[in-house]
Formats: structure tokens, sequence, C-alpha cells
């Protein structure tokens, strides 16, 4: 399919203004913006640009409040819950991390579960905050069912990724953001575009069988956890996808599991409501609350260059660190510009229409 | 292999009697017999008291310090790292766990490091202390270097085990404990001694090849990250085991990666030592630092009802919620006792000649 490179800046301008178009603060839309674009620099597609009209339709249908009063509704010295009011999670993500990174400052750790958000952008754009601080960072949320736990027919989990950011020293830092099911839902859209199969463990349909066909989703069938089947170890996918819904919707008091209302503006939300919105979980701690921050560092560097220079498999390259290839992407798209698919440019045309808003 | 049955009681105090002659206190000696038995109870064989005179073997080695002096030797309000003083992880564990758990009741989380500590036993003992005082319990350690990363030959993680245990109302509690591989050691040892083949995805030779060879440890081989390869994630399980590597032993200043101290004492310790014993990193938040603990259970309830209600696939007896196994198995064993192998009863009757214990 037909690609054109975009700068930054260009998406960048076009996003913030369709951001301001529906409402949005002049600071509330820079947020939101950095948050989104941070997936286009790190290659993460499908989260990226792409997805700016799926944010504006749930806008339409009042499922995302333009103006929301985003607050913390209960605290401790370490920890908080935040009502998100129905922002977009693309702004109430970073004011949540951002408290919990206040918290560490004070009491060495913070922890903030959220409720009543919507879809935040990539975990690890909200968990590298805390890089600069010299703290670790944690970013995790829950999403609407599209996962089967082991055993199971039923759609009961979202995709539930999970992303932990430490910093080093001379290197660049560790970060580890996934999904918690064998590939992402992203994946399977490439494969759809590609009229591809998927490999085996990726899916099910919809008696649970395993499948290959990349659209599945669609006629019922789910996503698996991260180890495909029981013996391969699905049952330690589904824990973790349950650990991050108990983190992010039980402790905030948001929706889980299968009642995690939906993406897709066109997709009902489900009638059964025991929370409020989608739930999200950061954490930040600081470093010298354990130990000094250059001997952390240090042992880092050493830590990373331990890896780098494991002897990698004959015909691969080389080992890599969690990290290394979405730096590669930003490093490279900064520099020669972000492809969108022809797809992308005309959705994205279409929805500056509405706005009277040109897309460059 | 024929197996014989023994009661918890039994057992216990032929272990307490063990650790004693070695000189535990009364006190140490109790609680490490706990910790350990607790894996049998649980149905975790390979962690019990199976390992009994492996503990003892590194004590003979001078490797465990039978009398340490742990202490906490940095923290914060929410944190603190803990030296163990080279003895038992079944001990130190516990200690970092309830100092975890006393940060919690002070400023609503609590996070410990360890540093300078052996073997712990099975996590989900430790997470678990955390149950009783409402409270969300974690535990993880490194372990000794068995896993290949994703594209590399070279052996850089242990199996680093996470759990984390959360408390429901009516229905017992969440208990999510696994290792961060496709399978653990333990499942090869039951395929070694059944004379079977392991399934891919599992191990792979000393090229890097796959292979189902439930020997190949013994032969350069390595376990494979949860996921098995790239294709099927992988890259994600590495990350999981990096990240509890890093809270375990980065953060606290034990030994990483490659250079964590192997528990059989007949392996030497590597070389390099960048830092002090193996780590464990141990966590408490209360429920109430977030909402009403009763809130919480509530809804914990509901959630876990969702899932066992969820519609199995065919020919599956039902969907399990994380911790449902081991429940079993402590059930029927605390019932009809704990069987072990005939290797298991010859090794713990050797044992107890050295220490003119015998063996029930």
């Amino acid at each position: 399919m037909p690609e054109q490179l975009f700068t930054y800046q260009q998406l960048f301008d076009f996003a913030k203004a369709v951001f301001q178009k529906i409402g949005c603060s002049n600071e509330h839309a820079d947020t939101a913006t950095k948050a989104l674009l941070s997936a286009d620099l790190r290659g993460i597609d499908s989260h990226g640009v792409a997805r700016l009209s799926g944010y504006i339709r749930l806008w339409e249908v009042k499922r995302v409040n333009a103006t929301p009063d985003i607050k913390v509704i209960y605290e401790t010295p370490s920890t908080a819950v935040v009502d998100g009011d129905s922002g977009l999670g693309l702004v109430v993500a970073p004011f949540a991390m951002q408290n919990a990174i206040e918290k560490a400052k004070n009491v060495g750790t913070g922890w903030v579960s959220v409720q009543n958000s919507n879809h935040f952008g990539i975990a690890s754009h909200h968990a590298m905050m805390a890089l600069e601080h010299d703290m670790i960072g944690m970013a995790m949320t829950n999403a609407s069912a599209l996962v089967a736990p082991t055993f199971s027919i039923d759609r009961m989990l979202g995709t539930n990724p999970i992303c932990v950011a430490a910093p080093a020293g001379d290197e660049p830092p560790f970060v580890a953001d996934f999904s918690t099911t064998t590939a992402a839902n992203g994946k399977l859209e490439i494969l759809q575009r590609k009229n591809a199969d998927t490999p085996t463990g990726w899916v099910q349909d919809t008696d649970g069988n395993s499948s290959t066909d990349a659209n599945i989703l669609k006629k019922g069938g789910a996503l698996l956890p991260l180890g495909g089947d029981r013996e391969h170890g699905s049952h330690k996918g589904y824990a973790l996808g349950a650990i991050v819904d108990i983190f992010s919707a039980l402790l905030s008091g948001a929706n889980y599991a299968p009642w995690v209302p939906p993406f897709p503006a066109y997709v009902p939300i489900p009638a059964q409501q025991p929370g409020k919105g989608i739930g999200h979980f950061f954490g930040a701690m600081r470093i010298d609350a354990f130990r000094p921050a250059d001997d952390f560092k240090k042992h880092m560097d050493n830590w990373i260059n331990g890896f780098r220079n494991a002897k990698p498999i004959k015909g691969e390259e080389k080992v890599l660190v969690p990290g290394d290839p979405e730096r590669e992407f930003e490093t490279e798209r900064i520099k020669n510009g972000i492809p969108l698919l022809q797809a992308v440019i005309d959705d994205l045309k279409q929805l500056g229409v509405g706005f009277s808003l040109p897309f460059p």
C-alpha cells in the first residue's frame, strides 16, 4: 500500500488543531498531541495519528469529554485515585503519572490508579515521564475485551499492556512496553492489509479452536494471552492481563473484564457497567529511594552491555535490549519523517474537512 | 515412580530440626520451614522439601549463613533495601515482606528490594503475607541464568518468577505466581523422569536451534522466555524477566543477569560478581489506600465469578482463576498428606543420617 512521509511538526500542528476544535484547552491539546504522536515516532503506527479520528468519534457520541475536570478523589502519601471525568486518556494519563512522580519525590514511590478515563495511547509515553527525574516509571491500562483466558471461549480481557521504563547512565534507558497477548490487534491489522494468515498461537475461533485467520475477531474469535495455549504458558499471559485489570480498574473503580467500554464509537458500551470508564495504573519509584542513582545507572549500563554483547543466534544480527527498536524508529523518523498509509491520509483529510482544517 | 504420603507435620518437624541442626534459631527454623513446605502444600513439588538438602549443601560450602544479621540498610517512608547477610532466602524474604507491609500501613504502599540473599522458595508464600492485612502483595526474585533472551545463544536471565496476590471477599484470593519462561525448570525435571520430550517453544540447543530435549540444559542449551520465539512474543517474556532482574538486583545491589550465583552448591559462582548474593523485590499496597477495602473485595468477587462463569472450550472442564489449582492442592494435601517420590525420600533419609535425625 502506498505511503507518504510527513514531518512531526506537520502532524503535530494538524492534530493539535483538531483537539482544539473539539474544545480542548491549548494545554490539553498540546499534551494529547504529544502523547498521540509519540506512538508514530516510536513506530507503533496502530496507536498514533491513525487513531485521531477514532478519538474524535468518541467525542461526537459524548463518550469523551473535551473539558474534563481531572482530579484526585482519594489519596495517601504514596497513592492516589484519579477521576478522569471522561477526558481523553491522552490527557488524563500524563496528569496521573505526574501525580505519581510528585508522590515519589516526597515518600520514595507514587502509585496512581485511574477511573473514568479513555484510551491513553502508548504506555511508554507516560512511563518515560519518570526517566528525567531519575525514577523508574510504570504504566498500564485495561481495554475492551478481545482476549480469551486459557480454556475460555469468551473474551474476558483487553490486550492490557504494561510498560516499565528504567534510566541508565551512558546507555539509553530500558523501556519495555508490551501487550499481555501473543500479538496485539495492530499486528492483525497489518496481516489483514496483506491478506495474510497469522502464525498459530495468536488467535482462536468462536469455538476456541486454534485459528490463523487474521479477520477472526470480526467473526467472534479472540486474541490469545501471551503463551498462546496452556502447554506454552498462556495461563501466565492470562494472569498478567488480569493483574493489569485489577491494578487499573479494581483499585480505582473503573470498568473491568468484559465490561470495559470499547474504543470504536460505533460499538455499543456493555450493558453492565460495574465502574466508570476505563482504568489505568501508574507508578514511579525514585532510584535514590533505594540506592544512589549513579550506582544504579552504572550497573544498568553494565546490564545493558551484557545483553548487547550476548552471542546472537546464527542469522540474527544482534541481541536487543527492550526499547532499542522504538528508539531506532524515533531517530529515523525525526530525521526522515513519519510515513502514513494512503488510507490513513484519506481518513485524516476527511476529518479535517469537518473542522475546516486542511490536512497538509 | 513410586510415591509415599507424609503428613505436613511429619515433614515440618523433620525440616525444622534440620534447619536447627545447621544453627538456625528456633524462630528462623520455623519461618524457613513454613516457607519451604508451602510449596509442597500448593503442589509446587520442585520448590518444597525436595530442595531441603540443596539448601543444606549451600550452608556446607558457606554460601548460606545460618545466623544472619538481616537488616534494613537504606530506606524512605515507602521503600527499603534489605541486606540478607547471606541468610536463607526462606528467612530473608519474610523479613523483607513484613517490612513492606509495615510501610504500607504507614504511607499506603511499601517496596523492598533485597541484596545478599539466597533462593526464597515459592514467591506466593511471601506475597500472600499481605492478604490478611487487606493488602495486595507482590514478590519476585532473580535466579541463576538458564534463559536465553530472544535472538541469543547465551543464557542471560533466571526463570525470574513474579507473584501478585490480591484479596477478595467471599471468594478465595487471586494468586498469580509464575516464572517468566514458557516452562520452569521443574517442568523439565518431570519430563526427564518420564524420559519424555518437551513441547516446542520450551528450550533451545547450544546453537539456539529449537529443541525438544528435556535434558538440553545439561548440554549447554537454554530455557526460552515466555512466548518461545519472536513470532510468539518471546521478547515480552524476556522483558518480564529483565524487569524482575532490575527490580530485584539493580535496585538493591545484588548480582544480576548471568552473574547470579547458582542454586546447586557444586556449580561454581560466576567469577564476576557485580553485587552481593541474589536479589528479591517485594511490594505491599494497602487496598484502602485506593478505595474502601469492602468495595474492592465486592468487585473482586464479581471479577472472579465473571471468569469462573466464562464459557469453557469444549473438552475443558472450566475456566480457572489464578490460584485455583494451588488452592485445590492445598486442600487435598492437608487432608490426605503430601506425596514424595522415592528419590526424594532417599535423599532426605541420607540428609537425616548426617544430622542424626531419623526421617519419618
